[in-house]
């Protein structure tokens, strides 16, 4: 089972200040580049895996999506999800992305913004999502990049001559990797972009689109804080075809 | 046109006493994670696109291609090549990356190995390799990882508490890195893993697998110096289908 640091108090106050949690999905600066990964949400089921306060499943139904489950290992995330939403065809469910129990060919995408790095076994969950989802059916998620994950010891550096720098160690070491986020011992599990790649490709999924996210001119401009993504990628977003 | 740095005398006679230049192809660590993605060679016409002393367009031979045009920009290349080979069936040829012109559908397998960081326009390569195989065809390409080209200043560093990293910045900036291998003022094109990936994509070849190679256990007993492997990818191995 994931760590569900999402219901320590101290994380929860910190996260839920978030931009992307008190603004929704225009709080997210990677959300332009995913939702032009999106297919046609019109009748569409959709399946949002660590939903939060539901912003993206509102998002779904207003474009036209039939119906949205979204799940969340966090009671505190689903509650303020609950109490943000009116609207029967979205079913907020807790539920833990390590065991996920789902219908077969019950959903035509399946979503994740920034849980799946929470996941110890990236191979059963992909193989339950190509289960879960319809032929044709699309996966689009984002997670914390490699390249972010990977040293032991996390974190900017600055040189003999000045230069700001990310420091990569241990790449090739998948696993367990743990960090302070709001509060110490928040746990993630660092996988190599091949490992990631080729779980979907194994799976029986085929790969759309990849994109390491960093802003556009225009976004550095408006947002000049985002200058670190333009030095190592944050995040990574993914899209595949069932 | 690429810069043509192996016919340079100081860099050429460094570069021939690499392993996989005296060795072969078993002087290349990444050698069996490469020969694993390549197809059944029974018949096949083979595209070998920076060729070196000509160890692959020799194997593929070995292993049954009906012919093989093995191209590269030095002539230092395609004279020792020719010095080492008697073969019709191979033709040696010097040609520059950035300028291919190849026959339509004339190939079931296109390879390269370590020439691809030297390309500046990824996407007309791309398309004139899509061009140029036949339907079903195959290209399997080795290139620097982006990770390893991406900082204006490469390089291991020791951090304040001893770890040794491999920095990362610029990650999202794309273009031109000079850097020094053998000599001075080696030019190579930093891409970000997902250009690479979604040029592929873009010019209608499926993506077969990715490797970011680092050595097994026991390939690690047997060379301990691959034990940087294990830290920051040096090597991205990429298989596609047309």
């Amino acid at each position: 089972m994931a760590q569900n640091i999402y219901d320590d108090p101290a994380f929860f106050k910190g996260y839920a200040g978030l931009p992307r949690q008190t603004r929704g999905l225009a709080g997210a600066p990677e959300w332009p580049a995913v939702r032009a990964l999106l297919p046609d949400l019109t009748g569409a089921r959709v399946l949002d895996l660590g939903c939060g306060f539901g912003w993206f499943a509102r998002f779904a139904r207003a474009e036209g999506a039939a119906e949205v489950t979204a799940m969340d290992l966090s009671e505190n995330m689903i509650a303020r999800a609950r109490a943000m939403t009116e609207d029967a065809a979205i079913a907020y469910v807790r539920g833990d992305l390590d065991a996920l129990d789902l219908p077969q060919d019950g959903y035509d995408l399946a979503y994740s913004s920034l849980a799946f790095h929470y996941v110890e076994d990236f191979g059963r969950l992909i193989a339950a999502l190509h289960r879960a989802l319809a032929p044709g059916g699309r996966l689009v998620f984002t997670m914390e990049h490699p390249i972010f994950m990977a040293s032991q010891a996390a974190g900017w550096i600055t040189r003999e001559d000045g230069r700001r720098s990310w420091p990569v160690d241990s790449y090739a070491r998948e696993g367990r990797r743990v960090t302070r986020w709001f509060t110490d011992g928040v746990v993630k599990y660092h996988r190599r972009m091949d490992t990631t790649l080729n779980t979907l490709l194994d799976e029986g999924f085929a790969i759309g689109r990849i994109v390491e996210w960093h802003p556009s001119p225009a976004e550095l401009d408006a947002e000049p804080a985002l200058a670190d993504e333009m030095e190592r990628p944050m995040m990574l977003i993914v899209s595949a075809q069932r």
